[in-house]
């Protein structure tokens, strides 16, 4: 089923179960009070949609995850054995719709359309075969980057971690079968970077075991798996569209910081 | 004045203010509510020192900040223009006294003791001339950090981010005078690693400004200055102290992952 965080009205933000064109609202956070309802619920049209979660602790990503996008980035043939880890700050996170505030540096903004995986219960060193205990369903990011920053610092932090860099949506989808899905994204309509999460080279069962191993998760904490080929940029103006099946679209647009 | 986080008998964590040898007890998180007292004392030596915080968001760490330092690791004498910016997650913090836990990982597990600044309001592109503003105090941290994986991963987020790889205490000093202040490290007693913040290459200010313009700060978010020169190594059963003048002495034992 598909569940998403939303606000009516600018009131604080709440949990729902999509059913047809409304949200069954739950009485919290499902991550942490599982799926009681209140019985209410709330047309689609009338809620607007937030960051599906706000992690509590750690926003992971994987580096380098895709063949074909590590061998944009690096020269040699041979990619990294174990997976690349590293983190955005949950103050990057935005919902859908929300604007990628771009910041007064040099070289590109690009997009990196991803599958995510959101933890549903403290995990720690967890075994590939139970990684599905521990995870409460998928959504979609963008791991947006400064590019050339990346290479400036070498650490990776800054240019991932800008405000507003993780966009996160449209909702979390809790029954998906991960092993076979196109991810497109999309730049004001037009194709862009494409892929599909057959093509991981760490397959999430893997990715489970070995973040838990360095580090405890937490619930809500999220995952980014990598993104597939196909470096692209956007400018200001422009709107950032990312397509996964069965989840749905996360779409955001970008404006220059002022 | 000195804040510590504290628990007695095993009783939810709580603030207290130090007089003498008594807590003075706060009704709650002083980054949030203030220094309002609940009236009750406790003495010293009945609390167990807790971290000091546990930050809401980003523990935020500054690479080659010493000159001394930045020249063990690298061959270019220059080192970067710009504070080198990198993450540790919230889920490595340890308080005073807590066990470091070494992983077992090829290489050396090595010590970085560092002055780490305490957010105490939201934070957001301030200038460096303001910095004062948004500190709430000061605190002690052990960056600890895998040296091997640090060069196998390039990334740093792994080495440094394991579970108890970011000791924190033994309180927060909310008065200091950070500018010349000596950080002496100890391993069973015995000196190592040795600075002062005078030789800092960014200072706190042109820090805070630089940070804040990439991130938004929370209060309880922490900040880690960099290690001053002196690399070295600690083992299973060794115990790390780190001395900053005017803040106290951060001790933790460390025993290898079972």
């Amino acid at each position: 089923m598909k569940i998403a965080r939303f606000s009516v009205a600018g009131g604080d933000p709440r949990y729902g179960i999509l059913d047809g064109d409304e949200y069954v609202v739950l009485t919290g956070d499902p991550m942490f009070r599982g799926f009681d309802t209140t019985g209410e619920r709330v047309p689609v049209d009338r809620a607007k949609l937030l960051a599906p979660v706000i992690p509590r602790s750690k926003v992971v990503c994987i580096g380098l995850n895709y063949a074909a996008h590590r061998d944009e980035l690096r020269d040699d043939a041979k990619g990294p054995e174990a997976p690349l880890l590293f983190l955005k700050p949950n103050t990057a996170v935005i919902g859908p719709g929300d604007t990628i505030q771009i910041p007064p540096v040099e070289g590109r903004i690009v997009h990196e359309g991803e599958l995510a995986i959101v933890i549903g219960s403290i995990a720690k060193r967890v075994k590939a075969a139970d990684y599905a205990d521990v995870i409460f369903g998928y959504t979609i990011a963008n791991d947006v980057s400064a590019r050339d920053q990346m290479f400036a610092d070498g650490q990776w932090a800054r240019a991932k971690g800008y405000d507003t860099f993780c966009p996160l949506g449209p909702v979390i989808e809790t029954e998906l079968d991960w092993s076979n899905l196109e991810i497109q994204t999309y730049v004001d309509g037009e194709p862009r970077r494409h892929g599909n999460t057959r093509d991981m080279i760490h397959k999430i069962p893997e990715l489970i075991e070995y973040v838990s191993d360095v580090w405890t998760l937490l619930p809500g904490d999220v995952i980014l798996t990598g993104t597939p080929a196909g470096l692209g940029g956007f400018v200001d103006g422009q709107t950032v569209d990312i397509t996964i099946e069965g989840i749905g679209t996360l779409s955001n647009p970008a404006k220059n910081r002022v």
